[in-house]
């Protein structure tokens, strides 16, 4: 299993992923879940990914080949726009589908892929897609500042209350952290570390990756704030007078 | 879909279920999934349910008409025990499995229950079980002293993080309020009103119950206030210090 989570803030994009996969319980293993592509001044593109991992990788080594979209190939580093870029990753997930599908279909074997893809293209404002298996796509909207691929049940109550479109860079990042913090605790196949990434709108580079671990400190005082900080929320919150005492 | 939880505390049970079922997203409608066998004094029990409406439905007729437990007709009136009673409950389940099962397996229909059973009958201390659609079942210890069933994934952080034994009644029913709150806004098929019970440990006999709609005064000021506390609390924690700003 899988959380990734991106929020699309008017301060820019927000992504993080976690890096457990698993074949059963007993076979877990760390793989980023994250690619970028980066043209310092020109583009920064985000692409974050769940499901099959076989189906995933072949997804970002075609695109790292280029695909053929509208009779030219293209990458993430030539396609002219972010609705561009979601394309040409829906064009690479459905050749995978044509050449893995069949034979996962006969194996009994869901095509389990979906990609959370953002960033900005020089000329154009951030912006960020969740790409289905299918190849189709979504993009995030001011009304809806945030898309989840994986286990995304357990983080999205505090992103389902909290995250607006005005949220801050800096909250943002505090809330995919709590989000991926309540996901850890409940769901054994999301998995630390985990991998961060912020690009403020208009800078067009990465503004911060960091690779968090266990023992790093930040984490460490989100995870530790956020329980004592729900603990003593509830408690200041109204009693029942229903005879409870 | 459903949510139902149930709390296993040192001052006694709280019971917390919503009442939407829904055949598709266009076909909704209102059941109580709380069933209780009250003989105030000697014995209390709740039964809350998950799953396929003709099935739990079929399961409490029987439990109210009376199952064969080792060569004898019982009711959850006339059970000795609580591990009994639960017992008691499996064995309905699997009746109406061997009744409903095949057809339904023919029809590509799973059989889908689950269902919390929890109470006190005089001499024992309190219990609260989750049997499965096979008929076993679990019970909450001190370790882990909440049970869900249905979708219990948005409802789950919060109790993860500030459930112990030692919570006292009244935080119990705040913690399930909220726990269902966090649900209902993120699963449409889980829906208001929901049904609330106490029982105090010892007091054998119902000590609150309460149907909750939208109108609900204690209701509302938990909904607001736990929003607000959440998003006051995430702009407590510390700001991570990597050039954000």
């Amino acid at each position: 299993m899988t959380y990734c989570v991106g929020l699309y803030l008017q301060e820019g994009l927000v992504f993080l992923s976690d890096t457990r996969t698993n074949a059963g319980v007993d076979n877990i293993s760390v793989f980023s879940k994250m690619q970028t592509e980066e043209v310092p001044g020109e583009r920064v593109l985000v692409m974050l990914s769940a499901g099959n991992l076989a189906i995933t990788q072949a997804v970002w080594n075609l695109l790292q080949e280029g695909v053929c979209l509208g009779g030219e190939k293209l990458t993430l580093r030539t396609v002219p726009s972010m609705f561009r870029a979601a394309q040409l990753v829906g064009q690479a997930v459905r050749e995978v589908y044509q050449q893995d599908g069949p034979t996962l279909s006969q194996q009994g074997i869901g095509f389990d892929c979906s990609l959370l893809l953002g960033g900005q293209i020089a000329g154009e404002p951030p912006r960020l897609f969740l790409v289905y298996a299918a190849g189709n796509f979504i993009e995030a909207t001011t009304d809806t500042p945030f898309l989840q691929i994986g286990e995304h049940k357990y983080g999205k109550p505090i992103l389902d209350r909290v995250v607006s479109f005005g949220t801050p860079l800096v909250d943002g990042v505090k809330l995919v952290l709590i989000s991926m913090d309540s996901t850890l605790r409940s769901n054994l196949t999301v998995g630390l570390p985990i991998d961060l990434l912020v690009c403020r709108a208009d800078t067009l580079e990465v503004t911060v990756r960091r690779r968090i671990t266990e023992d790093d400190p930040y984490f460490r005082s989100i995870h530790d704030g956020w329980s004592n900080a729900l603990r003593e929320a509830y408690l200041e919150l109204p009693r029942p007078e229903w005879g409870l005492g």
